[in-house]
C-alpha cells in the first residue's frame, strides 16, 4: 500500500468539502503539509443551483463534483468520506464515523471547520415529515419526486377539489431560495403542464409563497424586493407576506388562521448551523454559529479556524451573511494563513470580505443584482447571474454540461431531468463496529 | 377539467412503458383511439446502458426519459403512473395501484401488456440483500454508491486485509450485463483508483466474474465468446466459469467450495418475468412467461396481447430470445394489428422476427457482434455498438447528452457521475385509501 510521503510534515484538516473546505483546500496546494479534507459526502455540492435539480432543470451529477476528482491533481491533499462527530481541541484530533467504523480519531495540526449549515424548523421538527427542505443532493430528488408525482396523481384525479389540492404547492420562506424556488416552480408547472398532461388544467394550478417578513428577498434593497414581487405577480405565484405558517400536515398549511389545502409544502425558510460551537465548547452567537476572531481562529486555539455558514464574524458593525461568498473568502485565507505560518512568513492583516455582490434569480430571463450602489433588475442582471453561476462551476468541472442544458432549456422549455426514481435507502447492513489495530492514519478516539 | 375527447373511440390500455410498450404506443399514434399507457414508472429506462450508471460514465438522466416526454406529442395518448396488480380479462379492465389509490379498475377494448422482466436469484432470495441486481434507476444508483463507498473505505482502511477485501468485487453471472459490467468495472477500477485515491494500490484490485456455463456470453458463437475472454483477461478480470455461487453473505461469495472474500458482490444472473401469466390464468412456459399466439394475443381473448420478455413465442423451433428489439418488435406489431382491426382491414400475417444482429460490449473500444452468419470482434464492432446504440437513444432525446458523455470519458478518462447519494426512502405516507366518486376513466375494483 502507498504510504504517505508527506507524514513528517504538518497535517491540516479541512472538515468540509462546501465553497469553504475547496477553496481552503486549494489555497494549500503548494504547502508542505498533508492536507486531508473530511466530508459526509463524496462531493461537493453548487448550493445555489440546487432549487434547480428540485424543479427538475438540472440533473444531480449538473450541480455535483466528487471532491476527489476536483482535487486530484493536488498531491499533497488526502479526501476522506466520513462524518466528523466531534473535536478534542487539547489533544489536537477531531473524532470521525465512517460507514464501517466509529469513533476514529484523525489528529492535525491545524484544522479548519467548515461545516456549514442546514435548515431548521424554529422548533417545529414536526413540520418536518411535511415539508421537507432543501440542502443536500437527497433533498432536491426528494421534492423532485414529491412535485412530480403531484403531476401524476392530479392527471388521474377526477374529483375538482382533490384535483386542486394536488396542484396547490407552498413554499415557506420568501428569501432568495424560496423566490427562486417560487419562480422556478410556476415555470415548470405552466410548461409541463400544458403540453405534457392531458386531462389537468394549468390554469388550476397554485403556488403560494409565505412568510413572516413584510418584503420578499429581505437582505435585498426594498427597490428589489419591490422589483421581484412584481415579477413573482405576473408569474402567477401567490405571495402572502406578514404571517408565519402556523401548522403543517398532510392536508396543508394553516397561515392566518386560513387552511391552504395542499399535498406538497416545501420548506425554503430557517437555516441552522453545523454543531461546530458544541464540538469545540466554543462561544456561539444567538443562532448557535461560532464566534471567530478576525484571523478566523477560534480563542485559545490559534491552530483552529471556522469558516462559512458556521461561523459568525461582524464587519464594520454588522454579521456576515451565510452566503458563498463569504465561505469561500474565509476559507480562502484560513488556508493561506496556515502557508504563512508553516513556511515562517509573518501573519497577514485581519480578514476583511469583499462584496461583490448578491444576485437572485426569478424566473426565466429575470435576476436582481445588489452590488455597492448598484441596484439591478431584469435581463442583464439575469445574464450577469447566469455568468456568475457558469464562472463559479468551473471550479468543479461543471460549466460546460450545465451551460448546454440551460441553452437548451431556455430555448426550447425542455426539462432535462423530469424523473421520479424511488430511490433504496441506503443499506444499514454496511455499518461494522471498530475492530482494527490503530493506523497511521487514525486513532481509536478514547 | 380537460375532458377526453375521444371517449367514443375505442380504447387500447398497454401496461409498460419498456421498449415493447412504447413501440406499440408509437404504433398507435394515428389511430382514432384513446391509447392509455400504464407504468409504475415515470420513466422509458434504457436498460442496456444500465451498467453504464451502475459504473458511474452516465447519469439517470442520460438514459431514463419521461414516458409523458416521450408521447407529449401524441395527442389521443395519455400517459398513467401507476402499478398493475391485475387482469380481469372477462369484464375488461385491469386493476391498478396509484400513490394515493388502491384497486382502482381501468376496462380496455384492447390490452396489450409489455411488463417485462426482473432479475430472480433462482429460490435465493436471502442473496439479494448482499448481491443487488441491475433492473431499475435505483438499482443502479445503489450499485453506484456501494462501488463508490467500497473504494471510500478501502482509501481509510490500513489493514491489508480488509483493504484487499474492500477492493475485490465479485460479479455472478457471466452474461451480458455480467461481461459488460465486469469490464466497465475494471476500467473503472483502473483510472479512478490510481488518480484520485491516495493510499490505495490499484493493483489490489480483483474484479471476479462468476457463472456455471462452460463459457462467457452463452448465447453468442463460441469464437465470440473466446474473443469476449481474452479481452476480459487482459483488462484483469478473473473469469471463473463451470460452478455457480453456493453461497453470499456480508462477507463475500463461495464458489466451488473456495471462498471469495469480498465487500461488493452483484447479480448479473437470472431473469424472471413478470406475473401476467398469473394475471391473464393463462399458460406459461417454464420460465413463467406467457404462452402466446401467432398474432401475440393470449389464447382465448384476441384483444388482449402480450409481448417481449414476458412473452414465449417461438420461431423455427426456437424460443425467441428476451431482448429489446424483439420486445419493439413485438410492440409494434401489436400496435399496428389493433390500428388495422379498428379501421377494418384485414389481419396482418403472422409475427415474424427479423434479427438485425446482437451485441456485446467489453470495455473501451471493444464489442462482439453477432448477425445472421457475420461474427466480429475488436474496434469496427464497437463502433457499431456505439452507433446502434445512439441510433436507438434518439427514440427518447438522449441522444446528444449520452454522445458527448462518451466523447469526453473516451477522451479523457473522466466519468461523469462518479457521486454517492445516500437518497432518502420514498415517503409512505403517501398512500390513501380509495374514498373517491367513480371517475370516467377508473372505476373501482368490484
Amino acid at each position: 500500500m502507498t504510504k504517505l510521503e508527506t507524514e513528517s510534515a504538518p497535517r491540516v484538516v479541512i472538515v468540509g468539502g462546501g465553497f469553504g473546505g475547496l477553496a481552503a483546500a486549494k489555497a494549500l496546494r503548494k504547502t508542505d503539509a498533508h492536507v486531508i479534507l473530511v466530508d459526509r459526502q463524496n462531493h461537493h455540492l453548487f448550493q445555489p443551483l440546487l432549487y434547480q435539480v428540485a424543479t427538475s432543470v438540472l440533473s444531480p451529477a449538473q450541480i455535483a463534483s466528487p471532491i476527489r476528482g476536483v482535487l486530484k491533481a493536488q498531491r499533497n491533499t488526502t479526501v476522506l468520506l466520513g462524518e466528523v462527530t466531534g473535536v478534542d481541541s487539547d489533544r489536537r484530533r477531531i473524532v470521525v464515523d465512517s460507514a464501517d467504523r466509529r469513533g476514529v480519531a484523525l489528529e492535525y495540526d491545524y484544522l479548519i471547520i467548515a461545516t456549514g449549515a442546514s435548515h431548521s424548523y424554529f422548533g417545529h421538527d414536526e413540520f418536518a415529515r411535511f415539508a421537507p427542505g432543501l440542502k443536500t443532493l437527497a433533498d432536491a430528488v426528494s421534492i423532485r419526486n414529491r412535485i412530480l408525482r403531484a403531476f401524476e396523481l392530479a392527471e388521474a384525479e377526477e374529483d375538482p377539489k382533490r384535483h386542486a389540492d394536488l396542484l396547490t404547492f407552498v413554499l415557506v420562506g420568501a428569501g432568495p431560495t424560496g423566490v427562486e424556488m417560487a419562480a422556478a416552480l410556476a415555470i415548470l408547472v405552466r410548461s409541463t403542464l400544458r403540453f405534457e398532461f392531458r386531462r389537468v388544467d394549468p390554469s388550476s394550478a397554485r403556488i403560494v409563497l409565505v412568510d413572516m417578513a413584510p418584503r420578499v428577498l429581505g437582505p435585498f434593497a426594498e427597490s428589489l424586493s419591490a422589483a421581484a414581487r412584481t415579477r413573482l405577480d405576473q408569474l402567477g405565484v401567490e405571495v402572502r407576506l406578514g404571517h408565519g405558517v402556523e401548522k403543517i400536515d398532510a392536508d396543508g398549511v394553516i397561515v392566518a388562521g386560513e387552511h391552504i389545502a395542499s399535498k406538497t409544502v416545501i420548506w425554503t425558510a430557517g437555516v441552522a448551523p453545523s454543531p461546530a460551537g458544541k464540538w469545540l465548547a466554543s462561544p456561539t452567537d444567538r443562532a448557535g454559529r461560532v464566534r471567530i476572531q478576525p484571523d478566523l481562529s477560534v480563542p485559545g486555539h490559534p491552530e483552529v479556524f471556522v469558516v462559512g455558514d458556521t461561523a459568525s464574524l461582524d464587519q464594520d458593525g454588522h454579521p456576515l451573511p451565510g452566503v458563498a461568498q463569504v465561505a469561500m473568502q474565509q476559507g480562502r485565507y484560513a488556508g493561506r494563513l496556515i502557508h504563512r505560518r508553516i513556511v515562517g512568513k509573518p501573519e497577514p492583516p485581519p480578514f476583511r470580505y469583499f462584496d461583490k455582490g448578491t444576485l437572485a434569480v426569478v424566473g426565466k430571463g429575470f435576476a436582481v443584482l445588489q452590488s455597492g450602489r448598484v441596484r439591478l433588475s431584469g435581463f442583464l442582471a439575469w445574464l450577469v447571474w447566469a455568468a456568475v453561476h457558469l464562472e463559479f462551476l468551473a471550479q468543479s468541472n461543471l460549466r460546460v454540461s450545465v451551460f448546454v442544458q440551460w441553452a437548451w432549456t431556455y430555448l426550447t422549455g425542455q426539462r432535462g431531468s423530469c424523473l421520479i426514481v424511488n430511490h433504496h435507502a441506503p443499506a444499514s447492513g454496511d455499518s461494522r463496529a471498530a475492530d482494527g489495530a490503530p493506523s497511521s492514519l487514525f486513532r481509536e478516539a478514547s
